[in-house]
């Protein structure tokens, strides 16, 4: 692994998106620079965007419905797509929920517009000139959705500490996507429900 | 709700899909009739078939990673689209696994052409005059899919028993489409691995 500065990090700027073309087999490190950060993930072929990473097809193909470091995530076809090799947080990341979108916002009371994961994906496609018709689950980095027992599902903060990194591996040729959550309503980005920047770097 | 005589039951030919149009507020009933048949089923919006039954918005508007009795079904725009208004069967029912697809027959040794619920929903679109450009994640009518406390996931026979029911009521004009499982090479569709048809009606 190369020696890498600090001066390398890239932003991904609070409640945007980034689309990141990666190489296969090149390795990303993602950094939760604050701590309390969630960051949406998608990745989809450079070859043929219709083929994207599946959290469905993910589960079926590793006989598993928690992620963690390890993980090969897979695309739609069932193709490995991106692995988890490192993940110095408490390794508490979501594969079950949706990306939030203009309409979660409205449910929860806002009447003019809020920004959105939903929308932070589709843009930062737009911005390297792909445009996809559907909207693939995503991989919720640090996002903490405990399951309990009576079948229901809680939101908590995240478990990651400021400085937590989790690197992934493009087993293909691949945009990857990263959305900085602006979800500011509910503690899921932290109690003080203030989303904040994220960084990476190529490694 | 009409009496209903035995006669009006249509069928659902194992290993096949089939579309089916309901208004809103009608509803449907499937029966397992042999007993240990998984149906995945989907919908899609009459108005505009980009509106799809979602897993993932449907847990995150329920608060809820398990589905039964009283579960109301959303789309990908948070809408309600189909509740589980009766079930006469055990009420496992998964919502986590894809729809079963060419590769995975592929990965389990299969050399030649084998049915799949994923052909199965676009062909039964096709008969209706619908394609969608995307392969939403399913309602898994009866398939028993045990959570492990060790992050791992198994795949059981059916708890259903023969002529085991479900109701689901359409909470918006929608195309509703079922695909009779054609997994054979595993117990999904029961320990003979022998698919089956299924039936509905509507009531």
């Amino acid at each position: 692994m190369a020696v890498v500065s600090e001066h390398s990090l890239e932003r991904i700027p609070s409640r945007q998106g980034r689309a990141i073309r990666l190489e296969a087999q090149s390795v990303i490190e993602v950094v939760n620079t604050f701590g309390s950060q969630v960051l949406d993930t998608w990745a989809f072929a450079v070859a043929d965007p219709t083929e994207h990473m599946s959290m469905e097809h993910t589960r079926s193909v590793n006989s598993r419905w928690r992620v963690g470091q390890g993980t090969v995530f897979v695309s739609n076809r069932r193709r490995p797509m991106l692995s988890l090799v490192e993940d110095t947080s408490a390794g508490v990341h979501d594969v079950l929920l949706p990306a939030c979108s203009p309409e979660i916002y409205r449910e929860l009371g806002c009447t003019g517009w809020h920004a959105s994961c939903e929308e932070n994906l589709h843009a930062a496609l737009a911005e390297v000139g792909l445009a996809v018709p559907f909207m693939p689950g995503p991989l919720n980095l640090f996002m903490n959705v405990p399951l309990l027992a009576s079948g229901a599902l809680d939101r908590q903060p995240p478990k990651s500490r400021p400085g937590d990194r989790v690197a992934l591996r493009a087993e293909m040729a691949l945009w990857l996507v990263f959305s900085a959550c602006p979800q500011d309503m509910t503690p899921i980005n932290g109690v003080l429900r203030t989303p904040t920047d994220a960084h990476y770097r190529l490694v």
